[in-house]
C-alpha cells in the first residue's frame, strides 16, 4: 500500500561538490542545512536524519546528535542512516517514512560525506566496505574492479563498444559545466575519456565519478506543513530495495535487480509510469553505471541504453531528460550526500529555480545506489 | 501528534551475547532473525532495518543488503541505522514509522554487533566514535573517561558514596544470573566491585558493561498483520532526542537532557504516565549512566536512584521492576543490538515468556542511549 499521510519538499540546500580541506564535516552539514531551513523561515524541525557512509573514516559516528547540535537544534529526533553509496536515498525515506507516520510534521535530512580528508588509499578501501568483506574484499579486488567486471561482461554480451560507454562522460560533463555546484565543470572529449589512465580495465579515470566532499539537505513536511514554502513539492513515491552485495551470487550482472524492484515500487506508490517522467537525476558512478540503471529503471532496453545517448537521446530537451546537473561524473559523488543531492536537483527542476542546466518539468524521478546495485532507493516527485 | 497506524512486536529472537569468535556478523545476525521470523511463521518481511554501530572495524558496510541477502530477503526494502550505542533503539523507531506511514506492513528489525573480533585497544577507539572526534578526542579522552568525570562530578554534587553506586552492579549480576541469554552469568559482592582494576577513576572495571557480541532481532507488523502473532505486543510510544556529545557544551552533567525529552515523548504518544510503568530495561552502560538514566527518565528524583536501589528498589517484584535481565552490566552490550535486546526482553516480559527473572507486567519502556546521553530512544510496549 501507499503512506498514509503526504510528504512534501519545502526546502532545500547544498554545497558545491568540492574538495572542501578547510571545512568540517558537521560544517559542511551546516552549510547545506542552513540553506534550507533559510527557505522554510527557520521554522523549527522536529527531527534530522543524516545520511552518510564513511565518517567512521575519520574516527566520527553518533552523527545525527553532532550535526543536529551544531546546528542548534538539541532535543530533536535524531538518526543516521546508511545504505553505503546510496545512505542519502535512504535517509530520505527514513525521513519520509517518519512524517508519512503522522510521528513528526517536519524532518531535515541531511546527506554529508567528506572522502578528500583521508589519504587516498585509506578512502578507497572504506568505499570497498560497500562490498562484501568476507567473500570479495579478501580477494584484494576494489570497487572499481568490481564494476569493472560487470562493465566487460555487457560489452561482451550486448557487442557494446567502450568509445560508445565513453560518451555518457562527455554529455555529463556538458550538463555539468553549467551547474555551478558540480566538481568537474570543465568539457571533455571522446578523446579526455578514451586516453585517460587505466583504474580498472576496462574503467578509466574518466569513466569513473571522482571523490568527493560535500552536503546537501531537503526540508520534508507533512500537508499541514507545506505551507512554510510557496513551491512545496509533493514526493509523490518512494521505493528501496536490496541486493546481495556479493556479485558472484547474483542471478544477473548486466541488470540491476534492486534497481527495477525499487523504481517499480516509487513509480507504483505514486500511481505513475516510468514514461511519464520528464526529468531524472540518476547515479552514473561509472559509465557502465548509467548505462545499467538506465535499463533496470526501465528508460532502455536492456542493452541499449548507449546506443540512445548516442543518438542524442537522455540530453537537454529530450523527454526525459537525464542527469541536468552532470550526475555523479561531473556534480561529483560525494557518497551518502549524493542522494540528497539528487532530490534537492530534481526539487529544483521541478520548482523552476535549478541554478544549471534547466528542465521544464512536471514529474522527476531520481535513483541513489548503494555498492554495486546492492541498495537502491528511487524516488519521484511531482509539482 | 501521534502515528496514524498502530504497530505490534509479532515475533522476537536473540542469541546470547558472549563472544562469538566463530560466528560471523552476518550469521549471528541470522541467527537472531531466524528466531523471530519463526515465531511469525516465517512470514516474509517487506523490509529489513539494521541496528549497528561499529562494523567499520571489520570493513564492512551496507549491512542491511549483507543481512538481508544473506536471510534470502533479496529485493525487500533494507536500510543500517545507526545513533552510536543507542544504534538498535533508533532502528526499532526507524521501522516503527515504516509501518505507521502505511509504506509497510511488516519490517524486521535485526540489531548485530561484533565487538570482540578486533583488538581491544581498536574496539575502544571505535567507541570513542560516539564522543566528539574534533572537540574530546582530540585530547586522548576514552569513553570510559568522559563517563567518569560524570560519575565524579555526581559523587560531588550529591553527596553519593561509591558503594552505593557499585551495589546496582551487584544486583544486576543477580538478575542476569538467572537470564540464559546473559554474557555474565556469575553472582558478585560489593567488595568484587570495590576491589576491582580501576578502568578510569572512579569507574573500576565491575562499575562497567563488558564487551560484547550479539544480535536481537523484533518483527514488527501493522494492525492488520499482527494475528500472525497470538501474542501480538503494542508499541504504545516512541520517542527519541539527541544532545551534544560533546560534555563541555552541556548545559547539566547530572541529568542527560536527551534522556528525559525522549521518555516524556513517548509516554506522551502512548498517554501513558511514568508511574503506570511496571517494567523496564534502561541503558546502564556504567553504574553511574544507571543513576543518571532512572533521575532523567522520572523513576527517581535527582541524585536519589542509588538510595533508593539500596533500600530495595528497581528489584524483582517491586513496580518498577529495572533490568530482570541483568541489564547492560551482567547480560552485556553489544551496542548496535543492545536497544533492540531490551524490545525483545520487554516484550517477553509482557508476553510471560521471558526465560529469566519473570516481572508479570501490563506496561514496559526501553531506553537505548548513544555516547554519554547524547541519542537516546524511549519505547513504550503495552499487552
Amino acid at each position: 500500500m501507499g503512506a498514509v499521510r503526504r510528504v512534501y519538499v519545502a526546502g532545500v540546500g547544498m554545497t558545491k561538490v568540492d574538495k572542501h580541506t578547510e571545512t568540517s564535516l558537521r560544517d559542511l552539514a551546516a552549510e547545506a542545512a542552513f540553506k534550507a531551513l533559510d527557505e522554510v523561515g527557520n521554522e523549527k524541525p522536529e527531527a534530522v536524519v543524516v545520511g552518510n557512509m564513511l565518517s567512521s573514516l575519520i574516527e566520527q559516528e553518533n552523527l545525527a546528535a553532532l550535526i543536529a547540535d551544531h546546528i542548534g537544534l538539541r532535543g530533536v529526533c535524531g538518526l543516521k542512516v546508511e545504505g553505503a553509496c546510496g545512505s542519502g536515498g535512504v535517509a530520505v525515506l527514513a525521513g519520509y517514512s517518519m512524517i508519512a507516520s503522522g510521528l513528526y510534521d517536519r524532518v531535515l535530512v541531511i546527506g554529508v560525506e567528506k572522502l578528500l580528508e583521508r589519504p587516498t588509499p585509506d578512502t578507497l578501501r572504506g568505499l570497498a566496505y560497500a562490498a562484501d568483506a568476507d567473500y570479495e574484499l579478501i580477494y584484494g579486488v576494489s570497487f572499481a574492479g568490481l564494476n569493472a567486471l560487470i562493465m566487460r561482461y555487457y560489452m561482451s554480451k550486448y557487442d557494446v563498444r567502450r568509445e560508445e560507454l565513453a560518451l555518457w562522460s562527455v554529455i555529463m560533463h556538458q550538463n555539468g559545466a553549467k551547474n555551478p555546484y558540480a566538481q568537474l565543470r570543465n568539457e571533455i572529449t571522446l578523446e579526455t575519456v578514451l586516453s585517460s589512465p587505466v583504474v580498472a580495465d576496462p574503467i578509466r579515470l574518466y569513466d569513473a565519478c571522482p571523490l568527493s566532499d560535500g552536503a546537501a539537505a531537503v526540508y520534508i513536511t507533512s500537508e499541514d506543513w507545506k505551507k512554510v514554502s510557496d513551491t512545496p513539492i509533493l514526493v509523490a513515491g518512494v521505493g528501496n530495495a536490496v541486493d546481495s552485495p556479493d556479485l558472484s551470487s547474483r542471478v544477473s550482472l548486466d541488470e540491476f535487480y534492486a534497481s527495477r524492484i525499487s523504481a517499480e515500487k516509487a513509480l507504483r506508490t505514486a500511481k505513475l509510469d516510468i514514461k511519464d517522467i520528464d526529468v531524472a537525476e540518476i547515479h552514473d558512478a561509472y559509465t557502465i553505471t548509467a548505462a545499467v540503471s538506465l535499463e533496470s529503471i526501465g528508460f532502455a532496453e536492456k542493452g541499449k541504453a548507449a546506443k540512445l545517448w548516442s543518438e542524442g537521446r537522455f540530453r537537454p530537451g529530450d523527454k526525459p531528460t537525464i542527469n541536468p546537473s552532470g550526475g555523479l561524473k561531473s556534480r561529483g559523488h560525494p557518497v551518502g550526500a549524493t542522494g540528497v543531492y539528487q532530490v534537492v536537483e530534481v526539487a529544483m527542476q521541478l520548482r523552476g529555480d535549478f541554478p544549471g542546466v534547466s528542465v521544464p518539468s512536471e514529474i522527476g524521478l531520481t535513483q541513489n545506489i548503494g555498492g554495486v546495485g546492492s541498495n537502491v532507493t528511487t524516488i519521484v516527485l511531482r509539482r
